[in-house]
């Protein structure tokens, strides 16, 4: 069975984006190359898989680097919106707790949920997120997308490990608690 | 000169207490004791003042406990009320930014800001705060008061160290970067 692994970043205050999507108080004052990438490349060899919002997949494209993730098996949720660009994705318009489910049903490695907030918090609710890999940015934000979008639900994690990563950059990895 | 260093705990996606002030998740699955304190003491013997909003000083009022913070020199923040239990904390009513400047010009150990959001917010934005030593308790609230209150600025902070306290429990420890 594979896992769901939420690997992101988010600031002090909880926020995975400013309020206009952007990211790029994250690489401010880090030095992100080949040879030290915070453990990115090792955590992307782990996975086969990933998912992504139609926002979080449109801020990629936005990037200012080719479509980053051409190993993996791509999902794009949206239900308003078809495939247009010539890169390997799949747009799903069903149902994305059951879709997940019967993925995580299958053999291989695990999936990377990429997010954003409410892909991120319609899995959490329904207790599809095996673990959390969280790099802390060590910046106040003070508004922006929040990890979980909206949500009332109390959900539990245990500590797997924790650890400083750069001068700005915390990683803490955790597992969900079952009850 | 003394250091402002807010140590406090916060929910993984940043909330300080549940929206009624409630902080009965954080202690959850946590077994506190003066032998496992998590640091507390060592933290508390480093300082000989606390600083807290109305709100969070009537919080703590409301905990089963006599009043914790006896050995320290305690101000609470307010321009509506006075003081009315027999208890040793003076009530502020002037100028916080100034207050807390003035404070910090002395001599002697450090100040603790408990808290809230509202004054962690004004005192932030002041560029007041020297230190944060945050735990994170590994669960999702989904709601509740923000660490920082609402807020628009953005303010950086770079990494002293990291460690797990506990299965559920994390503590970052940050210092306020220089602009």
């Amino acid at each position: 069975m594979k896992k769901v692994i939420l690997y992101i970043a988010q600031s002090i205050d909880g926020f995975i984006a400013s309020p206009n999507g952007n990211i790029d108080w994250l690489n401010e004052d880090v030095e992100f190359s080949e040879q030290n990438d915070f453990g990115y490349s090792n955590f992307y060899d782990s996975v086969d898989t990933t998912l992504m919002g139609y926002n979080t997949y449109k801020e990629i494209l936005g990037f200012d680097i080719p479509f980053p993730y051409l190993k993996t098996k791509n999902y794009v949720f949206s239900r308003n919106h078809t495939k247009k660009e010539n890169l390997p994705v799949e747009f799903i318009s069903s149902d994305i707790v059951r879709f997940v489910s019967d993925l995580k049903q299958n053999n291989g490695k695990d999936i990377w949920l990429i997010g954003g907030g409410e892909i991120n918090k319609i899995l959490l609710n329904n207790n599809l997120i095996d673990e959390i890999i969280l790099t802390i940015k060590t910046v106040v934000l003070g508004n922006g997308i929040s990890l979980f979008g909206s949500n009332n639900e109390l959900n539990k994690f245990e500590v797997i490990s924790s650890k400083t990563l750069d001068k700005s950059l915390i990683e803490i990895h955790l597992k969900r608690k079952n009850h």
